[in-house]
């Protein structure tokens, strides 16, 4: 009997009484009944985005919500500036492609965040960029963006701002209103704490302004007819109930907690497990970290693969490697959502346990002590 | 204490057993345990659809699929012939309208079902229409097409053809492979006994072939993404891990039961429900009534909306009421999936109560002893 620990930057554990809050009665969705828990929901919702935009939910994952942030916003041939340091800045750009926007593309090294100095100059080299896409957290490099300084510079312009936060909300701060975020896009499977399926995205009256202009073609994510809805908690196709019933029993439970205090534990954990690695004699591999998820260099005489592999299928510990280029050469532990001390502990112990087996020179219970040190 | 009785076309009621399994762990999706999964599940879901060809399982409603359907197999400046007998065929003409395919609408009067020789005769005036879209069950209109008499027309053309099976599956039969249906949409919150946020869809080789030279803009809803993923038992972006799991049950449920079971199931209560209404004086909307869903005209004195607000609100039990130009003037009740004798007993002995309540006159039991007489 070996427990599944998932400490993946997505999905993440989902909580026991959310999970049986799903699993009751089915109810349909065009009736008052359902319009109040939606009713419901669309005020919480506002609360964890911190923001006062509608927040629309979509049955989809969240590249569905990535999608339509480009497909109602955009026209064909217009320009949109992309930040790409990892997976998910480029699946922007490529979605852009697709579509026949122009991405003017800012490519950061994969490990760098974005430098709002560069998105300003970006901007004013290529006139006419009606839109800048980044990500929060890269979950691919585990990097925070400094989405404030990047609003601060887009607020100021046209074009406006849209932040891939799937991974990053609840774990790193954007603040959309107090900022200037336009759009932000969010998913079910992270920090909020729910099986993936859902999809979020928030619309500042600047961004709704550009959808009526948006010529690009959609149907299931046309943000027009989700907004008509919207306005009367409903939604345009059928939605996903029983997430959506889990979706108001997870929104409870974390403005019970507080986002200050969601964030603050998110901010805990991350630093623990930071700074429990380097204790191992390990390396950071991102240099303005997210505290969504931590990405660890493999250090040079070790099977990075094998590692990631003897975690989750010897210690039952499902945590990430990495992703295209850097396959191999990082792996990634989550702190998001229902994530607490203990399980950062436990991953922090079989990953000592693990790169010892490996062959790696280090002193057993090290990485551990740093985290009581800091989470005692 | 008044249980809530789902009699709608969808969402239906989820057994408590496939409820409670989606309460399990979620686990990671990009791991050999969720592949193994999702192997079994691609080759039940071709049981159940009675096809060799693959059956994509994307995260969205089932709209997303016929979006799919269309973005995938056309170009711009195509032409497609779409049968309009209701909400549902008018939806895959709207779509069209998006993308700029050119819908040639076949406008069937809603309660008739569509002509296969009027099929023959628009493909013949419309030289060049590349595809052919209809329901098996318009859920509006509770009309079954007799898909197998249209195959055999549009098979015999370049033109393929997409059935939207999302409410008519396991209850009316459909058999791409003997029959020639190119492309079946499904959805998981109908006959699949699931909730809603999981949409599937069928591809034929020919379906497949126009999948290369289509040339309109897609990204979420990409076939050939999902089809080389599904090939290797994967999705392309993180699929809904629980409704999945719920999935595997489900499909498990139907294959014990068996595919001809569970459609002689649907057969049974479908009949005897339309026989209990007749008996009660009523009469059927559906000139070739679906075995998916009832659709029975507001007899003339009575006031059709209070009818279904009463049925709810009241008895607890949830049907359908008319949908755009039909509303108020039919009552829709459903016989999908975990549906038994007792819960279509029930819906008729509520029928018998409300409509006594809302002034028409009918003999008590009359309806419910039909129904007896046939399920009995």
């Amino acid at each position: 009997m070996r427990k599944y620990r998932l400490m993946s930057p997505g999905p993440t554990p989902v909580p026991e009484k959310v999970l049986l809050s799903m699993a009751d009665t089915i109810i349909h969705h065009r009736t008052p009944q359902f319009g109040a828990v939606l009713k419901d929901v669309n005020i919480k919702l506002k609360k964890v985005f911190c923001t006062e935009n509608p927040v629309l939910t979509l049955a989809s994952s969240g590249t569905g919500a990535m999608e339509a942030s480009i497909v109602n916003l955009l026209s064909k041939g217009d320009k949109a500036l992309v930040i790409r340091g990892g997976k998910f800045g480029a699946r922007f750009s490529e979605i852009c492609g697709f579509y026949g926007v122009e991405a003017v593309n800012y490519d950061v090294e994969w490990g760098d965040s974005a430098d709002p100095a560069v998105v300003k100059k970006l901007i004013g080299d290529n006139p006419g960029v009606k839109a800048v896409y980044s990500t929060l957290c890269e979950t691919s490099t585990g990097v925070c963006n400094d989405i404030k300084a990047i609003a601060e510079v887009v607020s100021k312009t046209d074009a406006v701002l849209v932040v891939d936060s799937i991974s990053g909300l609840s774990a790193d701060e954007i603040r959309p209103d107090d900022w200037g975020v336009d759009v932000v896009v969010g998913g079910s499977q992270k920090g909020l704490m729910l099986p993936p399926g859902l999809a979020f995205i928030s619309l500042s009256p600047k961004a709704q302004k550009l959808i009526e202009g948006s010529d690009l073609p959609r149907y299931y994510f046309c943000l027009k007819a989700a907004l008509k809805s919207y306005a009367k908690d409903d939604t345009p196709w059928t939605p996903a109930v029983s997430l959506i019933t889990g979706l108001n029993k997870v929104l409870d439970i974390m403005l019970e907690e507080g986002i200050k205090n969601v964030l603050a534990r998110h901010a805990r954990l991350a630093e623990a497990t930071r700074e429990a690695v380097k204790a191992m004699g390990l390396e950071l591999f991102a240099k303005n970290p997210s505290n969504a998820v931590t990405a660890v260099k493999v250090p040079g005489n070790v099977d990075g693969l094998a590692l990631v592999k003897k975690m989750r299928d010897e210690q039952g510990i499902t945590i990430a490697g990495g992703q295209a280029d850097l396959k191999g050469k990082i792996f990634r532990i989550a702190h998001l959502g229902y994530m607490d001390e203990y399980d950062t502990i436990s991953a922090i112990a079989g990953i000592e346990i693990v790169l010892k087996q490996l062959g790696f020179d280090l002193e057993r219970g090290k990485g551990v002590a740093k985290a009581e040190e800091l989470l005692g």
